[in-house]
């Protein structure tokens, strides 16, 4: 899809004009098990005529800023937060980065020591591991931790990659769970807010291999205001500006849009029943597509 | 969707105008795993509000027309010919149907039988087993048997069921491979002709359960002239007149429609990279939903 021309966003109230800052850090969405070094090759990996070894880690250590850049890794999501950490200090030291810093946050406790908060402004970048989105959100909403991450996001170039669960919890909506049903019945996918680095969109991983385009559709069902992004494994969107998506990787990106809907049927029924959704607008993107959200990140507003 | 008025559909050559026949038959498409009576209940049959023990099936009864009416079971595409066609047979009897009649066709010399198409001719409708859709076409594509059903489906209130391969035969495209990769690489996924009951429509089956919408979009993007139906499993689309669709069962109809996309990468790329598509409208239908085919049937056109 062709780049539209930026604007600079704008919030009217009290007949006044505010600017909301366009962020000048980047976002790096993986709908998970991306390709690693040493790794067996997944089915479509090895299919793929366009797979590219390492390569969406590769393009995260590309957009890293400054001489000698020092990596962050948050394993909190993880149920085994040191192997899945010590995965990607060895991934990124074979990468060329000899400065990995693992962030030890098991509790909101953790999240408020400062000793964290410094890992984050001495980073060039963090990279989120996958887990339960739920414990993201749980541990890290509204602490002194996140807001740092959110300031180095607004004010810098940095680079926050996130992975699975890592991914869903950057924007908001967030859907946590609903495998069950795939999602066909109404309350059968789970959502709340997520950490909002983009917010208005749902961002869902494992997104064709595990068949979830139904809970997106009834995300979107519940507000047709949000966009659907959904990531494919070993997949990712980079995302600049807060609104600039540029798809990376070996799979499809699908962008669910209810924009246009012109039936929704989950009002009107009960739960466990099915739902009806008739006009949804659906993109599949291959790697280096282009799309623009509709609507803008709007940190901090 | 609101029901549009039925229009006759004309073909033009020559300077002549000639009115197509609007099929008296009906079409019953069902996605697979359709209940029966007896058998243990799937999730989302657990889970449902509106879940109706052998709902589908009791329709296809409550559609036959006549006293007594006779059903055929057609279990040509099967691994197991006797086992499925017995559990219909059985299935059928339960439902008040004394008198159905297994057609035994095997191989192409079998759907030349005179006896097979006699049944046909005596029958108030078909149920058309599942197993691989390819033995359908390749068995049945050409004879005199397909050729009976079809003047019957023309021109006689018969009612044509089919689950799973029996469903996906229906119409034309049909997909018939496709599993590796969810489709997501050019030429991952095999189509066909179908006996085309429907022409211009792809049925494909046990769409949500097995995430099959990215080989759907694949189909569709060779020829944004079709329309793809995705049947959910225990979940199924009667067809009168050969357009108008209503939704019958627990699950939700997928329909995939490709005529408003405004960027399709498939003849730009080589095979085994992944294509792009973007515009897909998308409508996901739950039970009563109706909908109306853009493309119609022309039969014998």
């Amino acid at each position: 899809m062709a780049k539209k021309k930026n604007q600079q966003p704008v919030v009217k109230a009290n007949n006044q004009t505010v600017e909301l800052p366009v962020p000048k850090g980047k976002l790096l969405a993986i709908g998970g098990k991306e390709s690693k070094s040493g790794e067996e090759q997944t089915e479509v990996q090895r299919l793929s005529k366009d797979f590219i070894s390492e390569e969406i880690l590769k393009r995260f250590v590309k957009e890293l800023r400054g001489e000698n850049p020092m990596v962050a890794v948050l394993p909190t999501a993880s149920g085994e937060p040191d192997e899945s950490a010590q995965s990607y200090v060895k991934e990124f030291k074979n990468l060329g980065i000899n400065d990995v810093q693992v962030l030890d946050i098991r509790e909101r406790a953790d999240a408020m020591k400062e000793e964290n908060c410094e890992i984050i402004k001495k980073a060039a970048g963090i990279m989120i591991t996958g887990g339960d989105q739920l414990k993201l959100t749980a541990i890290l909403g509204g602490t002194s931790f996140l807001e740092t991450i959110k300031e180095r996001y607004t004010f810098n170039d940095f680079i926050i990659a996130g992975t699975s669960a890592g991914a869903a919890a950057l924007s908001t909506p967030m859907i946590y769970e609903g495998e069950t049903n795939k999602g066909m019945l109404k309350g059968d996918v789970r959502i709340t807010t997520g950490l909002e680095f983009l917010k208005n969109v749902a961002i869902d991983t494992h997104f064709i291999q595990r068949g979830r385009i139904i809970r997106m559709a009834q995300c979107i069902a519940t507000n047709p205001g949000c966009i659907g992004i959904g990531l494919e494994e070993d997949t990712a969107v980079l995302v600049t500006e807060g609104r600039h998506v540029e798809v990376i990787g070996t799979g499809l990106v699908t962008v669910v849009d209810g924009m246009k809907i012109t039936r929704n049927s989950i009002y009107e029924i009960e739960t466990g029943e099915p739902f009806s959704l008739c006009g949804i607008t659906v993109h599949l993107m291959a790697a280096e597509e282009t799309y623009v959200l509709p609507v803008f990140n709007q940190l901090h507003a």
